[in-house]
């Protein structure tokens, strides 16, 4: 499993979580309640709320791809307050991830990793992928998902997933994702 | 990263699940309630309750070593009742994860992995690891861990991602989690 995988499948669960907001939008709708109020919702008093869900998701991709791709990540502040304003978030960050060529990630198994949290410290690229990037940022996600669960939205464990690269037998190897 | 990598990172996850139980039975203990209590909390009516995210969560684990590493799962029937069944069920897991040796997954990318829900279709190897086998088993634990801060049990980001291969710049390599 590459890198740049890895990168592309934090792109496909950000599209995903584009797909969440619909359906909080659409249960908003549903129930006649303003769906910002879903923004500020969270699962116990001392954990972030949804808007800090979805920039943390947001960031652990886009820092996977700086860090791993050898690139300086933009800079996102944590402004957003409305269901709007976090698809635009999440907007920006796939296109920066879609910004670092395939060809940047070669090499990020041994690139040495040291974010500033670490103190001076630092990881190789294959264990802050696995140990970092990829726990922190499904956490992220997921939490942002149960938060709209424990509020009512109507998503499963399909909308969660969202495609795969199933292939069938007798068509032979297919590359779509179903 | 390797696919011995990434169920060696489930494994260690587990291990964290366990710590989060610890708490739990601390917090329970501290407020004089029954720990079990919180096997059937759950964040929404119809999404699973804690005991069917740790099941999940362990054959997630136990499937992706299986599939990846050419073995045949063992049963574990979905009986846990208790905390107590519940971290026999994460022993369980543990022991089939640790006997499947590194050199079995090799070519785990390019095999083919056909789950009974695929329908006969199938995914290679590192599809399946990235699509299904990640996204799914840390779904499942962080929903777990959600359940218990949604009860009040006192966990954080450091309990949720345990330890980590950091590196010391002037100790040079060092192999230790820390």
């Amino acid at each position: 499993m590459t890198h740049h995988d890895a990168v592309h499948e934090f792109a496909q669960m950000l599209r995903n979580l584009e797909r969440w907001i619909d359906k909080a939008a659409e249960h908003a709708k549903a129930k006649s309640f303003d769906v910002d109020v879903l923004v500020s919702a969270r699962l116990a008093p001392n954990q972030y709320a949804f808007a800090q869900q979805v920039q943390s998701a947001c960031d652990q991709a886009k820092f996977a791809a700086a860090y791993l791709g050898g690139r300086k990540a933009p800079a996102h502040p944590d402004t957003e307050k409305t269901m709007a304003e976090l698809r635009q978030r999440i907007q920006a960050c796939l296109a920066f991830l879609e910004s670092v060529p395939q060809k940047e990630f070669s090499g990020a198994e041994e690139r040495k990793v040291s974010p500033p949290w670490l103190g001076g410290k630092w990881l190789r690229g294959d264990d802050y992928l696995l140990q970092v990037a990829i726990p922190n940022f499904f956490f992220h996600v997921t939490t942002a998902y149960a938060i709209l669960r424990h509020n009512g939205v109507e998503l499963g464990k399909m909308d969660y997933i969202g495609s795969m690269s199933a292939r069938d037998p007798v068509a032979g190897r297919e590359d779509a994702r179903v």
